[in-house]
């Protein structure tokens, strides 16, 4: 049976400890950006607990709102697994038991050598009507209920049980009610703006993609040091919209300029790497306020022995001087959070560690030492190349941390810069 | 006017682009940790985008579950902010223009020299019955509506404007709906010990403490190379919670012994800070697949060039040998990952740096580089201090981020142990 196909979803997760302290329902999240790819919005979502109840209303108000309802979670053995009754008491439907998914259940416990525990027979109940999901991960089975005009799903709570299975759903009873349009994306990514200087570059392309047929949708995320865009299209025919987006990539772009490092799925840090083996470079590191967050981010990157060697961590105005050779005159002079001092970093990390490219960090990260001249947020960063020396000074608003993490994406920014010909403060000043 | 406590809440967190690609909804999870301080529980949490019959549905829905029902975002000034219209219609309630909310956003526009734009006025409008909530930090009042046996709290999205309208409502019309029952808690954290390994040694404690009057409840968190105990007890007596509380962390930790590292609001490298502090002892570290975590781990805590020198980041063998002075001919003989070159590594640390203590760390981080003697995952730490010299051989099981990670809380736990008078590596044996 196919009908018409899905537009709205609404994910429910079940389960009170998704409620409690510090937990997080990460299927809702990946469930509903697997549907947006199918065309398919998620409207709402919600995090019910194990309330009988509650979880039955969450079901019929779901299905006052959205086409398709994706459930996961409170498929287990226990009574506080009541998604299976709590579905079926929505819809006043009996639920019956699936022989096959009991002796499936059985043959798993048997593999095990372990008794089947009664309480698992519950997992072998089936909705009227439901199709059984099987779950090569687990012992519970999910369920496609399919009402015609709309469709309900139970898929498990685990996220390695819930994944594979959302994979089968799409592939399988799901893929009957997609319509021909998909959803397509392309992004890019802009170190050194903020949010509002991005938004205001980008408003009158904004109003043209929207005033396209089809139109363009465009979201900013926001991250420490990172603005992303992502541009969606929706429409049938693949290839007009892969043009589209890359024509509107193309003019973002230019718009924003050399802010922009990548138009790929690549972070920062992968970039630079990618240009240090490019330009057969190595680099070291010179790190004062960040204490290693440069070395520790640049060797995130699987295979990174490749362009980095190493640096010094040099937290102390002693081991300045003692492992990077910055002279102790140079820092009573201009005090440790200065350019020379920065500049001098960088080129010790350079000469010690015997590499192409050095970068010197120095700065006060808070939140104390901070003076009038030299507030909290203060730092210098010194990149030394064969090509080149610069240094930048900035000033970074926020708490320890967020200071910390944007010396470090700006230091690897200067580094993005300075290995594509770009002048390495340019874009900052 | 004053009712019956308010046992049960629920929030809907309201706008579209919370239901877009990367977005977090942080206001629902900083309400439910309030609510539950002052025994409210929060049964049901969702999210819904900006369409109006949606909304109102979903504030229908809560009503059915809930005694109180918190509503965050939608009361900005567009036609996408819908909120109060939801409400009012679920109540089947006008709406009024508030002569003094028109009069506080005009002057809050004139403050500014902006004219106010037209659109603003509807931040004005109440519902009727609604008592208004001011906010201190925008133009969008929240509002509070009395419905005898139950609630309703709208506060706006932005996070740093609904956090003081959130205290503002606990201490004001909240504060008559609140029982004299209060949930307090209590925790500790755990090191190098598996999640399953903490459970089972307090599934006989779970037991008891649920059989108590009142009872307590417990929550294991598990965080990379991190597990946290949380313990709650709800009840109308300070002294008897707080008493029962304490007992029951201290059993926990008696029957977790030394792998407990606190039971204070701090984290292990605070910890680690502190004791080296007290012991008036300075450490360096030699990192070498960690490439600055540690370092950076470290100086994450304020005030840590108190106990941090710095440190050598040697990625590449050649810096082993040319900064932390490890022979060529010993990592010839018996590879960089391996016990003698950790050894040498937190020796060379302490040495070059000139600190009390030296941490040293060599490991296979992945994804390439294992061998079946030495597979991805194995990592040698070691520390030296005035004291002892150990090494620890770890096997961590996980991608790239997940073995530095460990690596290196692993690496503060010895740390702390150390520096406690315990075994470094007893706990990992």
């Amino acid at each position: 049976m196919s009908g018409a196909p899905f537009a709205r979803a609404e994910t429910i997760a079940v389960g009170s400890e998704l409620l409690a302290l510090g937990r997080v329902d990460t299927n809702s999240g990946q469930i509903a950006a697997r549907l947006a790819t199918l065309g398919i919005d998620v409207v709402a979502r919600s995090v019910v607990g194990d309330h009988a109840g509650h979880l039955e209303l969450a079901v019929r108000t779901a299905l006052q709102r959205a086409d398709l309802v994706v459930l996961t979670g409170g498929l287990g053995p226990t009574d506080d697994d009541l998604t299976r009754q709590a579905v079926a008491s929505a819809l006043g439907r009996s639920m019956h038991e699936d022989a096959e998914q009991l002796a499936r259940i059985e043959a798993r416990f048997a593999r095990r050598a372990i008794p089947m525990p009664a309480i698992n027979r519950r997992q072998a109940l089936l909705i009227e009507g439901a199709l059984r999901l099987d779950n090569p991960n687990g012992t519970a089975p999910g369920q496609w209920i399919d009402l015609g005009a709309q469709a309900i799903a139970l898929l498990p709570g685990p996220p390695r049980e819930m994944g594979p299975m959302l994979e089968g759903l799409v592939e399988g009873p799901l893929a009957t009610r997609v319509g021909r349009a998909r959803t397509r994306s392309r992004g890019l990514k802009v170190a050194g703006r903020s949010e509002s200087a991005v938004e205001s570059t980008l408003q009158p392309l904004y109003a043209e993609w929207r005033a396209q047929d089809p139109p363009i949708d465009a979201t900013i995320l926001a991250a420490l040091g990172r603005i992303e865009l992502h541009l969606f299209v929706r429409g049938e025919d693949e290839a007009s919209a892969v043009t589209a987006l890359e024509t509107a990539i193309g003019a973002a772009a230019d718009a924003l300029g050399p802010a922009v490092y990548t138009t790929r799925d690549e972070s920062l840090e992968e970039l630079a790497g990618r240009l240090l083996r490019e330009a057969g470079w190595r680099v070291a590191v010179a790190e004062s306020c960040t204490g290693g967050m440069l070395g520790a981010r640049i060797t995130d990157v699987p295979g990174s022995s490749a362009w980095l060697d190493g640096g010094l961590i040099t937290y102390s105005n002693a081991l300045k001087t003692a492992l990077a050779g910055v002279p102790a005159a140079l820092i009573a002079e201009h005090g440790a959070v200065s350019e020379p001092v920065a500049r001098a970093l960088a080129a010790g990390a350079r000469a010690r560690c015997g590499t192409e490219v050095g970068i010197g960090i120095t700065g006060i990260a808070g939140p104390d030492g901070g003076t009038e001249a030299k507030p909290v947020g203060t730092v210098f960063i010194a990149i030394e190349t064969p090509r080149l020396a610069a240094c930048r000074q900035a000033r970074f608003v926020g708490d320890r941390a967020v200071v910390r993490q944007q010396s470090v994406s700006a230091a690897l920014d200067m580094l993005r810069l300075a290995l594509t010909g770009l002048d390495p403060i340019g874009e900052a000043r």
